[in-house]
């Protein structure tokens, strides 16, 4: 889920919980965007229709069941790379909800097929599967007051029941569409997941997608329609090891590590002083038994990001150039032995890109909050509409409401301030997406 | 305790265990160096005295019991930092071996002085209590064949049983010196430790002590009279960390010890080209939380080693300006937020230096191998012997007899291969060195 910086973010990020954690909103300044007359008229009229209308009230008649399938999805742990009992039980709920057809992937997505009368296009409402939370951790939810404590119970459970509810609404107020609509529960979006749901959907075989709409975050007046693309690498270098004095002479992985690093930083500190917010961290270092040995391995895990995928391209050149570099002219050093060795692995691979704000998905997210009275705030961030937007498919990525904080700790909590609007605006994007009949 | 560079010990080195090992034979070539006549006389003399032949028969005679105390010490853990109830016991052995007094010093060093005739010097003849095992280390002596099994059975606890036989055949047979004898079991030899036993000797106000043996290592050819003296630290970058996309520009600490491992790196290699043998390993590296965040703080663990204190220090001063200059580079990189600060904490400091093969103390173990028809071979190591040397006074540290091996592992061994002999030369040099009545 993004979220917006603020500085107990920051000092949560320090913690091991946060390992894998993917995602941001850095607002960056960009251009105010003008909606575009035809969009707000047309989501004027899309909710002034009876069905639309019985659909608002709907999902506030729903409330305490939302409520009860929110805290039945949370206490079903899902684990990074372990969503499989959360999906086939959110399929069933689809599949109760009244979807034409309901299916898992062969990644564990869980696709929900509502038939629209054209069949043309298709259009996704989407939220993921996922925690960030390994197996065991404690998931049980607490009440406080109006607020509900758990991991994982905002992001994105919560984006999991508003999407299951707008199910609901339409099965219930009889609702149709033009294009057809694919409610999804996708696997593998935070950290090292790295998008294997949405990356498996845009598969060359996967099924035909015009339109996506991943629901993540809390509120209704956010609306990522940029993706913040990143690489990530582990990068080791490896050699014999041996006595610090015995084996003196021998390659040192530490010290073409210590290269690997100079290099890198030095070149990409004058690559990110211009163009867009292009941004690189050597974030996790290791190697080494013990003072008085040559180390036989030394690793690095290295984190670029940037909206372009030109400039993530570039900074990521300059890294693996450092690399060879450095692995030359460590061995080049050697006064004995064998030389050393590098793996590069890369380990995080989120395209970049934007849906342009005139794009008429942007322009009815826009209306919608225009409609429902917010301002309506363009960020960027790293979420499963990456994927799609790295496809030229127009995609954003909104708040399924009510309000939310500490995602990704312990202390996770959600409360359901209006969320019942977050419901509204997935619904009139939707609707104005997939053409309501 | 010394050992030959092998390499089973190069593996060994690579095991959690060895952590903290600190010292190596690396046989440097030297010239090879004749024994003065005098002292070959000398030594023929001394062991043609009917007492020391009395002396040398009781060895043999006292081996049952030099077994059993072998045992008994070595089931006496003694790891680092905790050698209090060895030294307490090996307090007890020594008193009742007859030592004139017999006591602790202020850091659990055990002291026993066998008064001289004339008092005018004193001579050391010292072991070490420690062993690198841990607190709950499987210390019980197993026997298979004629090999003992345990760790430390061999480093350096016969070391300690050879001092104790030295003793008590000198009480049994009436043996009497010229100067004062200081028998010690000394603390704080392995690693961390940081020879933190014998520096305590050489204090201001310590005993004063003219010649110093120390008895470390198994048979009866090795005399290392070089000390091989290393330095090491443990340096650590600090800065605020952050989120890798969100608070990017902030100074990042792998950045600045990345730069550290360069400078450092390029400059000592040059400075080890020439010279006496000297070497340098960044060996231990670590720092970060998660891929997706800039660390708060980044550190290594380098070691660096030279029989030459000029040498030494000369390359410990390239560290120190290679991370200041590291410090200074990548706060000046910094866009935002405080500087990075350094904590540079030396973690082992042993002396460098050497006895020279012509001082007396020298001559007369050469002159001791020879005439016990091995030759002597003259080595460099890291030994309790580094301290006197560094201090101007005579020092050498020899073996005490028999075959061991594994030293620093779970499966140490020693056995007792004609282990007498060990006795009978710490005898022969003490009494050279401490004269005869």
């Amino acid at each position: 889920m993004p979220f917006v910086m603020k500085p107990t973010a920051v000092a949560a990020l320090l913690t091991p919980l946060l390992i894998g954690t993917a995602h941001l909103v850095q607002a960056q300044a960009e251009k105010p965007v003008a909606i575009d007359k035809r969009y707000e008229t047309e989501i004027q009229n899309l909710a002034k229709r009876p069905a639309v209308q019985s659909a608002f009230k709907f999902f506030m008649d729903l409330e305490p069941q939302t409520k009860q399938d929110l805290i039945n999805l949370t206490e079903t742990p899902s684990p990074p790379f372990k969503e499989q009992v959360r999906a086939r039980k959110y399929a069933d709920m689809m599949k109760a909800a009244g979807a034409d057809s309901v299916w898992l992937d062969d990644v564990s997505n869980v696709l929900a097929l509502r038939r629209g009368k054209g069949r043309q296009k298709t259009v996704v409402v989407e939220a993921h599967l996922d925690t960030v939370f390994p197996e065991g951790t404690n998931v049980k939810v607490k009440q406080k007051g109006d607020t509900l404590y758990a991991p994982g119970i905002g992001d994105d459970t919560r984006g999991l029941t508003a999407v299951l509810a707008v199910l609901k609404g339409m099965e219930k107020t009889g609702i149709e569409t033009d294009a057809d609509v694919l409610f999804v529960g996708a696997v593998g979006e935070e950290g090292l997941g790295d998008l294997r749901g949405v990356k498996n959907l845009f598969k060359p075989n996967g099924p035909k997608i015009d339109s996506y709409i991943a629901v993540d975050g809390d509120g209704i007046d956010e609306i990522t329609h940029r993706g913040l693309g990143s690489h990530r690498y582990r990068i080791t270098f490896k050699g014999p090891g041996g006595h610090s004095y015995g084996a003196f002479g021998i390659v040192n992985p530490h010290g073409a590590l210590g290269k690997a690093i100079y290099y890198f930083t030095q070149e990409a500190d004058k690559f990110t002083r211009e163009g867009v917010k292009t941004t690189y961290s050597v974030s996790v270092i290791g190697g080494g038994t013990s003072v008085n040995a040559i180390p036989y391995e030394s690793w690095m895990e290295v984190d670029m990001r940037s909206e372009s995928a030109d400039k993530l391209n570039g900074i990521d050149k300059l890294l693996q150039t450092a690399v060879q570099r450095a692995l030359n002219e460590e061995n080049q050093m050697k006064r004995s032995g064998p030389d050393l060795t590098v793996d590069v692995k890369q380990v995080g691979d989120r395209p970049s890109g934007r849906t342009e704000p005139t794009v008429p998905l942007v322009q009815r997210a826009m209306a919608v909050a225009k409609f429902m009275q917010v301002e309506p705030k363009l960020s960027v961030s790293s979420t499963d509409a990456n994927t799609p937007i790295a496809n030229g498919i127009p995609a954003i990525t909104i708040g399924s409401g009510g309000k939310g904080g500490n995602e990704h700790s312990l202390n996770e909590w959600w409360l359901n301030d209006k969320g019942y609007l977050g419901m509204q605006r997935v619904l009139l994007v939707l609707l104005a997406e997939a053409g309501m009949k």
